[in-house]
């Protein structure tokens, strides 16, 4: 039988619709409310084998099969479904009991409507007295678990802000409110509370009349409500005349000797899939697995502040429609993604990520001093992009590759930082006031990204290798100037941590390929972003539902159920779900002589996490919209290849590269000043 | 008396020649070997008084006058001699007993010529039976003192290489010959050796027959010696349909807010002056202090491999004429440089700097969820960079400055790695082999980048921040999520070091303005470049002489004449007078009870130095050569603005991007396709 799609191609629309007719078929008499429906990715082993048959040229190698994963509410129960898509049959029906489905939009625009639609709210609302012509909104966030309420029913804060401007788009963030309710599964208002304001107070249910004196005007963004705009930054365009250097086919793009399949879904959003060099494979899969944004101010309820970017709100389904032009310059090419409709019809998510290539400056140059012959490169970067926008923040997230086999994975965070109100002259230890009344809380962003190496192979190992003083006085080391690397491969599954001080890289490598110039394993090193990690207490909620925060670097046996380093289902979860608990239960429950082979990762199909981000204590700066703040991760062949893979990158020319001399006085340009200045 | 150049202006080429001429008539009978005439940058004193007027808005204010540095050897005498150019009168002349110039490119090919000519090294190079038909090469580098020889006089290591294909520009450094020679300043070959080649192996006099198996074919860079050239890379061009958005006059550049000054000198190269944005002051000088380049392999003579390249060398002097649309892409600005030939005559070095803007992706983006509505910028840097070839490395060093009044300083390593011979089948731990016989020995690359701040003026502070966990359990913690940022300021000069772990983060604030909404002093923040430090040991010469590379960010009280964290004078220096020591030096002169006023750097004129790099232990991708390494230091404003400095950005927009959608069957594209396979 010959299948239409790729066994790693996203679920087509055709393929959406057919999995919600299995599904209603299955339960003709229930309610149904469709969360997901996507791709299961195909067991790895049955990967492994179509894809080496894919690369050694067969024209139809025997696909793995099209499953769906459903996440379906069934008159109110949360089911996860497994349908095989051809045969068009469920094979796994499982009930999800005491767990909860990502963050549903249609859901949390009923609870904003139930909770501004209370009485109560409205009497706290009245007795505020705000300012004449404000119009109240309620942000509905989802629940970081503190213990103080039962989990198993989905619980909703609602925090306020108000609009002052007459404009649909004015920053309501400059207006935080200090009231907050909570409002049940059954869309009913349980808690309504005052917010503190100064530093120690506690929460007591007496509104505080609005502070007149926070009305500000210093915070809108909106070009319609910003207009003091800078006029100074004249076009700049990317021209490529003979179009883009890379040929897409699909979700398959081959460029400048790499190859590479793109993959989207609801949670992580983009995923990489079969990632090869010239031929070599070096990455079965490369995603962002989870992400965590813990708020640092202790005052209760504010400890319900921390969100699951991905398991709770879904990079994918808040993915935004990239705009030519506006998100991306140069040649675009952009790729659409499916999610389904609540009532089970494909929906068709445009532009959700863009590829396309910019220029990176030098690649490599020498010039040679005897003859006074310059040789330059200049280095051409394929880059993929995704923005998403979950609430008040956006995340941009690019992989660029390099012509020199690097990978670089960069997280942008932008977007609006999250308030709180604050007494005009007051100050806290862990937020900054950035405007009349407006508390920027501290806190921290922590990110995972999963590589999932298959470095010449899927048996990989993970090296830590430092840089250390030889011994000093001995004969072997008579001017104290001598320095080597000690390399030690990690054994067992673990969680590790950087140090810069001791040059610690940690190096994915083959050990059954030694490059046989070096005489060492070939592999690719991890570049990481030097981070804090987690500040929550080890015996906190965050702490124990975001495990993977705790290090920096994880490496753990390959499983196929384990993607997401906080574990399947965050939401409102209790925690001990993540990676550190996998680690720690494969250990325990091998204890005795197979202990170490159980959980050996030497030599082994092997996962690689790792986890960074900011402390993010805002500046005055990031308000009212924040600069881009850059993290950037790589990855680079270290001893992998035979020499520099860049080598035969073409020789930069003017005649290619057409730049333009600008003199001290250019007459067109002095011409068009004098024009303008008229 | 209007001068006719800014005080901070580089030396113009008349201003060169008049000093020549000045220093001529006043050694009338002298053999005259000039080496530097530059600019003498006004003490900083009479540079504020300048500055303060001339940005209240006065014409002519009181010029502080111009003056000379002058490196000149009389009759072998080493002399630095102060030259009031106006006058034209010599203010100081000082002989540097024990001192040494820095590279004399003229004094380096004497010696080459010295040492290929001598008896004794035609009769070891005879006897290592090289193949046919190659070329020996003498690569003539500095002496890294290491206590085996007087450093008063000037000692040049020779080492040698052969070129094998019949091409000027083939690459020697791929035939490193086991024997290296000293010579002295009278030209003279004092000592002739043959290099260790496997592990523990001590120098000895017999020269081993050259191993014909090491041969190979594929360390070639050279265009015309590298045919297998990839043809995908399809042209990328920058487009400015009306100009670039810089405005620049002389030397000053304003672009986007920012106003500053580009200066450049034969050691420092590109130096940056009065950095302002939006008229508001930032630095009075920012410029690469010094680098230091030591190699780890711990075999004699090799610890005489530690090369300061901007003390011993120069990055002025080395820097490249970079070529339009080779080095450079877009409109382009380029400012020339003037330096002095040995006879004193003014000598042009064209297009040393380059100027230019790239597009950087997204500066800030915001979609309000309720709405749909996105709003877009994209982030404008203005690169200014500049590229050296000290030998077989370059560096490409840049500054980018951005709209949202971030800067951020990138140094890129390229170019081909330093070499040496190894015995086929041998490995050491303290270097990668990267092609038959050759060992690319580790080495870590040191730069200090010193930071001049002048925020809201000259009396500034160091602050470190961290943050830190709440006590738990504690009342005002009660759920164990809270953190707090810890701040404090720095007292005393000092050297410090980073903590990723503890979010350390360094703060360069005004104590005397403080953000009226933040309530915290204005200040810029350091995002450093985490690096090891120096591996070799205090006690020896390479620690002693590169101070610097001991902590990642030091504080000092302005000094006119701490200008280079190594020292004045590098070339063979014996150590201690690098930054520690002058610190340690006015705390012991200050013992007592004015120690702490007097090496108080609170409120103070400060300087903060940040050294980074990296600990290169080499790949086999360097060879034969490097992809660029690049390492970023970042400044950024930690509430000195009132807002988002970038807020008011122009919105991206299709119409001024002008981007171009690619189809995924272009029928532009499948047509030229079509035809390139035809």
């Amino acid at each position: 039988m010959a299948y239409r799609h790729h066994p790693l191609d996203p679920l087509a629309p055709e393929e959406i619709a057919k999995v919600a007719d299995v599904v209603r078929s299955t339960a003709p008499n229930e309610n149904l409310l469709f969360r997901v429906i996507t791709l299961a990715e195909p067991p790895k082993r049955d990967m492994i084998a179509y894809l080496d048959l894919e690369h050694a040229g067969y024209n139809e190698p025997a696909h793995p099969g099209r499953v769906a994963k459903v996440h379906v509410y069934l008159t109110g129960q949360f089911h996860e479904i497994l349908v095989d898509v051809t045969a068009g049959k469920v094979i796994v029906d499982e009930i999800l009991e005491g767990r909860h489905s990502h963050v549903d939009s249609v859901y949390m625009k009923q609870v904003e409507a139930a909770c501004i639609g209370d009485d109560r709210v409205q009497a706290q609302v009245r007795a505020l007295k705000l300012p004449e012509g404000a119009k109240v909104i309620v942000e509905p966030w989802t629940y970081a678990t503190d213990g103080m309420n039962d989990m198993s029913e989905r619980i909703t804060m609602c925090w306020f802000y108000m609009r002052l401007a007459d404009h649909a788009d004015a920053n309501y963030y400059a207006y935080p409110i200090d009231i907050v309710a909570e409002v049940s599964e059954e869309l009913k208002v349980t808690k309504i509370h005052r917010l503190p304001s100064s530093v120690g107070e506690t929460v007591n249910n007496d509104p505080k009349e609005y502070d007149h004196s926070k009305v500000h005007s210093s915070s809108e963004y909106h070009p319609d409500l910003q207009t003091d705009r800078r006029q100074t930054t004249r076009p700049l365009q990317v021209i490529q005349p003979e179009g883009p250097s890379f040929e897409i086919q699909g979700n398959s793009i081959s460029w400048e000797k790499w190859t590479m399949r793109v993959g989207f879904n609801y949670r992580e959003g983009m995923t990489l899939h079969d990632v090869r060099y010239d031929g070599r494979s070096l990455f079965y899969r490369l995603s962002l697995s989870e992400m965590f944004v813990p708020y640092a101010d202790p005052r209760s309820p504010y400890p319900r502040k921390g969100a699951f970017d991905l398991g709770n709100d879904g990079a994918g389904v808040n993915a935004n429609n990239l705009k030519l032009g506006c998100d991306c310059l140069g040649h675009i090419k952009y790729f659409d993604a499916w999610h389904v409709t609540s009532s089970g019809e494909p929906l068709k998510m445009p532009n959700v990520v863009c590829c396309h290539e910019v220029d990176d400056g030098i690649l490599w140059k020498h010039t040679n001093f005897r003859t006074g012959n310059a040789v330059v490169t200049r280095s051409r970067l394929l880059v993929l992009q995704t923005i998403i926008t979950v609430s008040n923040y956006e995340y941009v997230f690019i992989f660029y590759f390099g012509q020199d086999a690097s990978i670089h994975y960069e997280v942008r965070a932008t977007g609006i930082l999250s308030t709180a109100p604050i007494d005009l002259g007051d100050k806290v230890p862990y937020g900054t006031v950035v405007a009349p009344g407006v508390l920027a809380p501290y806190h921290q962003h922590l990110f995972c990204l999963r590589i999932d190496p298959a470095l010449d192979g899927h048996q990989n190992s993970l090296a830590v290798e430092e840089s250390v003083p030889m011994p000093f006085p001995h004969e072997s080391n008579p001017f104290g100037v001598g320095y080597v690397s000690e390399f030690k491969v990690v054994t067992n599954e673990a969680g590790l941590d950087l140090n810069h001080q001791t040059n610690r890289v940690f190096k994915i490598i083959n050990e059954n390929k030694i490059n046989p110039t070096t005489g060492t394993p070939v592999g690719f090193k991890l570049l990481p972003c030097y981070s804090q990690m987690l500040l929550a207490h080890p015996s906190s909620y965050h702490s124990k539902r975001s495990e993977f925060g705790a290090h920096a670097v994880w490496v753990t046996r390959y499983s196929d159920s384990e993607i997401f380093a906080a574990g399947a289902h965050t939401m409102q979860s209790l925690g001990e779900e993540g990676i550190a608990s996998w680690i720690k239960r494969r250990q325990q429950s091998h204890k005795g002589q197979d202990n170490l082979e159980k959980t050996s990762v030497r030599n082994e199909d092997i996962v690689v996490w790792h986890t960074f981000g900011s402390t993010h204590n805002p500046r005055i700066e990031d308000w009212p919209v924040m600069p881009c703040e850059k993290m950037v991760v790589g990855l680079k062949p270290v001893n992998f290849f035979d020499r520099n893979p860049g080598l035969d990158v073409g020789i930069s020319t003017q005649e290619r590269n057409k730049s333009v001399l600008v003199g001290e006085k250019d007459p067109e340009l002095v011409g068009k000043e004098a024009k303008a200045k008229l």
